[in-house]
């Protein structure tokens, strides 16, 4: 009999991440500059420790993951892979369903699988500080966690109207010892900037992002971590897939498909991308596999942006990444599917996306709800609203096994808890949610302003 | 080396709840009736169903765990046992500090232990619907999700208040499919009643109980829950302490302390009556053992009050108990230990404190949320404020092993995060908290209106 849960001893946690640079059929297109020149580590080293850097450039297959980050994982870690027996009986399907949680970190989601290395490799390097931006709070609160671990002082800019309308997250940051802003501040020059234009400004992402940047780039030692997008954050997230495959061989099994959801593309490249290795080694058992990136229809990047090099912020401070875009102006509207906002995705995951290696899938909002209120009620967690588009893919995929009734397995990463998303439930059973398909034209406008490049 | 988490596998789950009535020096003081004279389970049949009446009133040493509610307990269950290794470094103790997680319930804390099979029996005996009150809603949660699981539906009369401010835990039941009113409502006469009088009435935990009370006197299919105090509540949270055993045994040590925070008395029960099994066996290892109950000073039972027959609620409906108590009209202050302001305590607490077997210790609140961030801080989880007063004293017990250098093993519990009280967090750390400890002329005089009982 399956069990339910399936741990792993402490002692059996992966010792190395996995690098899946070193498996791709082509190399990685590199990051240019605003001269259009590619970017090496030296140019990113104004706010970018040097070890970290190396891994963003690195194609090694195997990356040791450090004692003292090991250590710090295993106030969690390694994370259950769980059997979703409840749903599959209220579903009655012929497939099997597991997910890896991840809610079970101290913030509660995967992020912390990065920020934990982060903190170390800048502890390492001599940053004296670090710095962030936030929006719901969910990587400023795993990174202010992780800089506690290391006894490193964190300052994280967080949106204004966030900070004042979310202040749960906040309240978190700063029992871990974060301080934290409402983002415009009077801290920095695009702070200043931002509130003589408007001294009411409600802060953004992208202006949040400026602030954080130029403070790690005034400083030298001060630094600036990021929570997706970039390859060794995905590098670090691949500790998810790596332990669900060690689970999988006690209980005998094998994925079929596996499903994340996909936003700067973290814990999907987390999850996904130790199953591609085995693709690419050439293990029968992965012949058939499919990796689904799973986005919402109102931010479509993988499945109806455009492969090519864009920004990676919307004011355009950033060097200019390969990727599957919306055009960095793209404005999503304010769905609640919090880390599926981004213009763009992970460059890797864009690239595997093009070379026909992962799915995109786009869902709509509602339906994902409708997926995490039926999962919650068959098992009992409740889902983070980014996790939800995860299972509404897992669902479909065990409905349609049902009707061909194939035994098929099914693995999607359940990213994190809830518990600071309940006012999004909230307004889903007042009715006052709705689905929103972003319109071709309105993307189609947005990809006129695409950089020229080469 | 001890590992930072001892798992059980899920086939090492204890099969039997143990009653630590069988090994009372004396048989309990039974409940009275209005009369005065001793209630039988055919008085209460009216809002419970006779199998949990069998329980609350058995004698029997061990009882079976039904298969449906280990495989609702599987969801989450065994908890793990953690060793608090940073937070010994932080304090530079030569004590081990252990404690067992019951935030990873997918109601976030211990309740769902008895929530489940109190769902499961009633199921069982024929009942159609469930009721109960909940103040901020941890209760409430637990048996929405238990009764969930049953197919069982559950109305929760949610205090007025709580309702408006505190809508996160609503939601949470709402997604558990529950229903949930603003209590008073006028479903019933009590809430009629109270609405008649003030219609911005704006509730109170007594008149939610007084709601939900009626309800199941009301309808021969309708049953009322109750989240503590009660007997079989706290036999099935002695789960917690049965698995930690486990553990320990696992481990090779034993616990020379065990620490629970004590409101109406069942997670330090579930913790700690499975150790004091082993006292009254004579096992060596428990000789020197001690219990500790945590409480706040601002609603000092255990340590203040006094060891009576009086009402389990405010109104004065409920049979009599002997407890320690600070008499039914005790009003605690509004501090933010919520599960803690209960006047009375469980009568087997009450009982084993009366007979020298459990320590009483009160804490103040100030020093509590101190406990509880530095936990934090070093472990990462953030406790709920109830778990925090167990923390504080389980530092404590650290702080003088540090002096006198002994080797002492701490065990507490943890019973709950904090996920939904970071807003008391936020009062912390702007200072908004304080200090409260009940003057004993207050408890004398609230004491003086004890019922007079034979």
């Amino acid at each position: 009999m399956i069990p339910l849960r399936t741990y792993l001893n402490p002692d059996e946690m992966p010792t190395h991440w996995y690098n899946v640079v070193a498996d791709m059929k082509n190399p990685p297109a590199p990051p240019l500059g605003p001269d259009g020149q590619p970017m090496g580590p030296e140019q990113m080293g104004a706010i970018f420790p040097m070890n970290i850097l190396e891994q963003e450039m690195s194609s090694q297959r195997w990356i040791e993951i450090p004692e003292e980050v090991r250590q710090i994982y295993a106030l969690w870690r390694p994370a259950p892979l769980c059997r979703a027996l409840r749903l599959e009986q209220a579903l009655g399907t012929t497939a099997k369903i597991f997910y890896k949680y991840e809610g079970v970190s101290p913030a509660g989601s995967h992020k912390p699988n990065s920020a934990v290395p982060q903190a170390f490799y800048n502890k390492e390097a001599g940053t004296k500080k670090l710095t962030t931006e936030t929006g719901a709070g969910q990587w400023g609160s795993s990174i202010a966690f992780a800089g506690q671990m290391f006894g490193l002082p964190v300052r994280v800019f967080m949106v204004k109207v966030s900070y004042e309308q979310k202040p749960f997250r906040r309240s978190m940051m700063q029992t871990w010892g974060a301080e934290v802003f409402a983002s415009p501040t009077n801290l920095t020059e695009a702070g200043r900037k931002a509130l003589a234009a408007d001294p009411e400004c409600q802060g953004s992402l992208g202006l949040a992002i400026s602030e954080a940047v130029e403070e790690a780039a005034a400083d030298k030692e001060t630094c600036y971590t990021l929570g997706s997008v970039l390859n060794h954050v995905l590098l670090h997230q691949t500790i998810i897939g790596l332990e669900a495959k060690k689970q999988f061989d006690k209980l005998g099994l094998y994925p079929d498909v596996v499903v994340g959801p996909c936003g700067g593309g973290s814990s999907f490249g987390g999850i996904a991308f130790p199953f591609l290795a085995d693709k690419a080694a050439g293990d029968k058992r992965a012949n058939n596999l499919r990796c689904v990136a799973v986005e919402p229809t109102s931010c479509p990047t993988l499945t109806q942006g455009a492969y090519a090099y864009d920004f990676g912020d919307a004011s355009g401070y950033t060097p200019l990444m390969k990727m599957f875009t919306l055009g960095h102006d793209f404005m999503p509207p304010g769905i609640h599917a919090g880390g599926l906002r981004y213009h763009g995705a992970s460059p890797l995951v864009s690239q595997l996306t093009h070379e026909g290696l992962v799915e995109p899938l786009a869902v709509p909002q509602l339906a994902t709800f409708e997926a995490g209120v039926q999962f919650a009620r068959a098992e009992g967690i409740i889902p983070a609203p980014e996790s939800c588009h995860a299972i509404r893919a897992a669902i479909d995929e065990a409905l349609k096994a049902k009707v061909t009734g194939e035994e098929k397995v099914i693995l999607f990463s359940l990213t994190g808890h809830g518990h600071f998303d309940m006012a999004s439930y909230d307004k889903f059973f007042a009715g006052k949610l709705e689905d929103f398909a972003y319109p071709a034209e309105a993307i189609a406008d947005s990809l006129k302003h695409l950089p020229q490049v080469g």
